[in-house]
């Protein structure tokens, strides 16, 4: 838990230097684009704490796996998300002595995330080589231009001085989690088109992705360069400059920076393109470029923008939370996914988890149009083959499909037996999420043209995984990981059977339903799957036959077989000294032990919630909430949500704060790492799924507000078919606004309110 | 499965060159004194598949863990067994062309391993430089002095010609088996004390380990070199010499080398010492030195071996057993144990597994003198101290005792959570073995001196890891690892639960019997382990309240909670091409499945046979056998004796061929690893408890054989107390003769006989 950010409504402040938690800064102050994003590592030579990392979305390694004890099974790369060329490093050096904020510590030193600009301001005042010189530094990853990146380094000194200024692209960029210290890229060169205009390229080892950047320096008109000279070698191109400064004399050094990946533009048109596009932002300027961010962040906030009003601690946090999403994810590329720590560091790895299908889509469809929850859809579509490949590994057959753990390109990358085997219920996301999105976007043509085939391979892997119990006279799940990653090769998750369940049902229904049509679209599906009725059949005679553990004493559902062997301490009366127990305890201890890293079965209560009443939910939150202990990021925001609905308002908001500042915090002392980007998701479900109450039912959009007892409002816009909706909920009031599309309903407290087109109602 | 060794009764033999065997050859043809060993590799250069390989005993490198995903609680370190200074080579080149068989084939071949007199022997026939070359080498380590390592190379020329030999010591050696690649030596140094006599002296990085190590040569009187001279550098010291061969003369080439540790000879004695050792060896010659490795094994065939008559395979391989056992590991030093490999090759590092005390304790017992076994215990015990931190790491308190599943000094360095946080069994065959082995010496002194004070730590541990189940009313065992280790994190495995309640029960009994005598040893006791006796009485309520899985319907105790929801399909129905499973099938299918992969529910009945009547025997037999797959090498020895004893004679040969060729025909196909050295030890109980039916009760030898139909006798000798017996076991017939020790008796199918001192009976 820290505590040395300021807040602000918009802005993410930090006044003073704290170098002691430059790492923990560096991910806050990360910036991205969709396309490439970076931490908030300065732009001169820092030899303090750091991790140094530029990315670039869909480019990745797959790194050798390191295993202790090889098992059957396990996949022989992981993908690790590739730290590539560094084109934000600006050495700069005054009479000969280099800025170093590690060596000369800032006199005064600020650095602020503007979240509605979409730049990332610091300025620093600095005394070295007898001067005093005075920073200013703007970074953003264009929003407009998606292969740009723009700096200004701005220098007053308060005494003449010679500035020497080394600034270019260096290709000598290595993973700090590589498993055997390896150097990722080959086949860099680095050159210049024509001085100043530098280049460099390389390419991945292995997967091959080719990166082509360049880059291009302006300064101000009344300033010049006494020398310049560019310099080059096999992983660095760039120029060295001089200015004369005069003490008072402002120099603003610009650079631009163009990642070109042939993700998006042919290797043998790199060139060109790149110049062209250097060439018109050269032409453009700083500040051109910076006003069309600032449009561009404009233009996605009104969709997504929530206030906050009567807690700006709140406030701050949910932009953040919602900056970070967009910075990450935007959406028009289904091969594109959002990774755990997005652009924000190395970790985990891989790019796509569950977390995408139950936390992120939930927050695109709310948030954007549903292109971009459709595009997420589309990942796990046209991964299908590999997921089915990757059943038939594990000995599954005849098109069972078991989507990964993690992933970048549809390949399982996780080595852990327990969870690459075993954490199974992913499927179940995946085909819930399909459920969701036409739930909410009315998009009913999906389920023919590509969600009914992955279905189908998803039921096809729970009907073969069960077995029938010949003692319990029901199927069965032996052997899974619930989303409790606490307990491990479990029988019978409750969650797991569940949602297996679910999809077995929904699949045939959806399967039934499309039979009925007897559409040409059904006759493919059926030709490509070899799917007859009998199997459907089988579906739904073992999704009624299932077993859920169930206590009738207690009358809960259980987590699993044996959960009432455990010793049921609840997690108040352990010590806090104790606490994370991840980091505490041995791997047994957490095991055998009652407690619980993230709603399980609340997770399906969560998913499922109109199968089981208001007093069924209350019986089971009242059971499994003591023995939480929220170690994973994703599980605050569901208790919060289960919490609200029940009535629980400061539990509610208890777990509220917990995720939705849980980087500005560093709560879970691990940000150094990189921002917790998906849980991230789940703040935004917080408030919408939670302290609005929005849910999709009979087609239309139901609020349901219960807000914390310190917020007087909040408001918020909210993307429902063809409406978007502002919303603002007070106290005792809910108005809403048709801000696009049609004339519509929508239900508040269980009562249908007309909302026509262009026009708002309100509600005491 | 392989099939090319010959079959002598006291040999084993490749006739013929089979390079496509060689790495397997290597660990069949290992030699070794208990002091030191290596595998099988030729002398002379060879360039095809080889591991090349020799061990110190006691000599190893904790080689820093790999893993993929740390947990907490997991050792840093994986201890090695360490390839050491490679005294065995010598380069040998006729007319310049060096003899290397993997480029010149052999136009004869054969290797003899001679079991009687501990002798590696090599000859063939190789034609090169337009030469025809006939050599014959002579190779071991000295049971008699036990630092010495003899070779003699002989060489004969059909043409005359020019050989070159280049012999020394060579420090360059490294694990093929390291993480990352290390070399796991430092501070080599290497010269000559005076030509000949070359040294090397290196250590072991981390661990310090000193070794050193001299050669000198001889060859016969008529020869003379007309070359010698010296080289060393850093990582090698040795003689060049050549010689000028007539035709039909013969060259015997002799090579002392003597390997010194600091485990047993100080540093600065090193060169004293070892110049002595090395003279010595130089001054008593060849035969000499071999007459003594005669003799010296004479001496431990006289205790151990067991003649077959009727079955020349069972014969070879019973002494091959037994041979390999006995050059592990000979008992004089109780900082030593036995590897799984032995000295046979680098893999499972370590040295001490739970297969010690629950396979070659038995073994030892009835083979040498009561000091080894007591050796081996004493190995725990000098331990505990670092088995209650093994368990503090884990979160138990109070003295506590968890053994580490793989450990060299007794610190816990295998890093699978499911194996070294649950496979916690071994600390009950701990507990087992201080039991068998006063039970079959009758030290009943050794409860005091050492065994009460680890039978508390294991007592104390078993009685924290349980809890109690307010679902059950009863004491549970959650997350465990049986002995089957294709079930992991199970609840109630029963095999644990029922030999941790022995052990609270042993413990509390042997703690209240030493009580009654109330002996200072006691007091000391109780004072070093800060016990009282309501601990006592909460370990005797624990092992009376504890949960058995069991089902009622079958009768049969149930392999752990859950077993019978799985799909109970017999083995027999398994296609051979999906066997070995593991090898197959994918971890999650192995652990859902119900296959065993060694004796779990039945290595319980084996322990505790007493416990359960012949009926209650045969029903758990038939009921598991089925679903064995027997996919460790401990595994068919526990099924043989079982068969035994409930009379399936056939199923008892049968597992009996299993376990005792396993290596000479390379069952597993992993002999190239090394040899499977402890179960060997399991071989030697499929006959000595299987086939002849030993037993202690009443402080009594048992016998009650049922040879295998093809055997028409077995003759072997056995330790018991003070006497060693010789016991002939016919198809009708039993004699038994009082070898050495005073008077005694013994039973024969549960009736008692006398056997005075010198005599023998005879039984129809």
């Amino acid at each position: 838990m820290k505590d040395y950010i300021s807040i602000k409504p918009w802005k993410i402040v930090e006044d003073g230097f704290h170098p002691e938690n430059s790492k923990i800064s560096e991910s806050i102050f990360s910036i991205g684009n969709g396309r490439m994003g970076q931490r908030g590592n300065f732009e001169e030579t820092y030899s303090g704490l750091s991790l140094r990392g530029s990315y670039i979305a869909g480019i990745y390694y797959p790194d050798k796996t390191r295993v202790g004890w090889w098992k059957n099974g396990y996949p022989e790369y992981f993908a690790k998300v590739l730290n590539s060329v560094n084109w934000s490093s600006i050495e700069i050096s005054i009479d000969g002595t280099e800025i170093d904020l590690a060596k000369h510590t800032p006199l005064h030193f600020r650095r602020e995330l503007d979240m509605q600009a979409g730049v990332l301001n610091r300025e620093f005042t600095v005394k070295l080589a007898d001067k005093t010189i005075r920073a200013k530094t703007q970074r953003f990853c264009s929003m407009h231009r998606k292969n740009l990146g723009v700096i200004r380094y701005s220098l007053t000194a308060e005494e003449d001085c010679t500035i020497h200024i080394k600034s270019g692209l260096n290709g000598d960029v290595r993973n700090q989690d590589a498993n055997y210290d390896e150097f990722f890229w080959q086949n860099t060169k680095a050159d210049f088109h024509e001085q100043p205009i530098a280049w460099l390229s390389q390419e991945t080892r292995k997967t091959n992705f080719g990166v082509y950047a360049l880059c291009q320096h302006k300064w101000n008109s009344g300033m010049a360069a006494v020398k310049s000279n560019g310099t080059n070698h096999e992983l660095y191109a760039g120029m060295e400059y001089e200015f004369r400064l005069k003490a008072g004399e402002t120099l603003n050094f610009d650079k631009y920076s163009i990642i070109l990946s042939d993700l998006y533009v042919k290797r043998e048109d790199f060139a060109n393109q790149g110049i062209r596009e250097i060439n018109e932002a050269y032409q453009a300027g700083f500040e051109t470029l910076k006003d069309e961010q600032y449009s561009a962040w404009k233009a996605i906030w009104k969709n997504c923008d929530i206030e906050i009003e009567g807690d700006e601690s709140a406030q701050q946090a949910i932009r953040f939370n919602i900056f970070q999403l967009f910075q990450t994810y935007t959406g028009d590329d289904a091969r594109l996914n959002i990774g755990p720590k997005g652009f924000t560091g190395e970790k985990y790895g891989g790019s796509t988890y569950w977390d995408t299908e139950a936390y992120c889509i939930p927050f695109y469809l709310g948030t954007a149009s549903p292109e971009v929850a459709r595009n997420l859809l589309l990942y796990r579509y046209q991964q299908l083959p590999k997921a089915i490949e990757n059943a038939e590994k594990l000995g599954f057959k005849n098109g069972a499909a078991l989507y990964p753990m993690v992933t970048m390109n549809g390949e399982e990358c996780h080595n852990e037996w327990e969870i690459t085997f075993e954490e199974i219920h992913r499927n179940g996301a995946i085909a819930y999420a399909i459920y969701d999105y036409i739930r909410y976007t009315g998009d009913e043509d999906y389920m023919a043209s590509n969600g009914l085939e992955v279905l189908i391979g998803i039921a096809r892997f729970w009907a073969q995984r069960v077995n029938w119990s010949n003692d319990k006279k029901k199927f069965v799940m032996l052997g899974v990981t619930g989303p409790n990653e606490f307990e491990n090769n479990v029988n019978n998750n409750w969650y797991t059977n569940y949602i297996a369940a679910w999809c077995m049902r929904y699949a045939a229904e959806q399967y039934n339903k499309l039979s009925k049509a007897t559409s040409k679209r059904l006759l493919e599906i059926k030709a490509k799957t070899e799917l007859d009725s009998s199997e459907v059949e089988q579906w739904l005679n073992i999704q009624s036959n299932m077993y859920f553990p169930f206590d009738a004493e207690r009358n809960v559902f259980l987590q699993h077989d044996g959960f009432l062997d455990k010793e049921l301490i609840p997690v108040s009366e352990l010590p806090s000294s104790q606490r994370p127990i991840v980091e505490h305890w041995s791997w047994d201890r957490i095991l055998r032990s009652c407690y619980i890293k993230q709603a399980d079965v609340l997770q399906g209560f969560y998913f499922f919630e109109d199968d089981f009443d208001m007093e069924v939910h209350r019986r089971h939150f009242d059971f499994y909430e003591p023995f939480t202990v929220h170690e994973s990021s994703l599980s605050p925001c569901i208790h919060s949500i289960l919490a609200n609905k029940i009535g629980n308002r400061e539990k509610a908001y208890e777990f509220y704060l917990r995720t939705a500042r849980l980087d500005l915090n560093d709560i879970n002392n691990d940000t150094c790492d990189g921002c917790h980007i998906t849980s991230m998701a789940g703040t935004w479900m917080t408030i919408s799924k939670g302290f609005a109450g929005i849910r999709v039912r009979n087609e239309k959009l139901h609020l349901n507000p219960a807000l914390p007892e310190k917020w007087h409002s909040i408001r918020f816009q909210l993307r429902f078919r063809e409406n978007l909706f502002g919303i603002q909920i007070k106290n005792r009031s809910i108005s809403v606004q048709n801000l696009e599309g049609p004339d519509s309903t929508i239900a508040c407290y269980g009562q249908e309110f007309k909302v026509l087109k262009d026009h708002h109602i309100h509600i005491e």
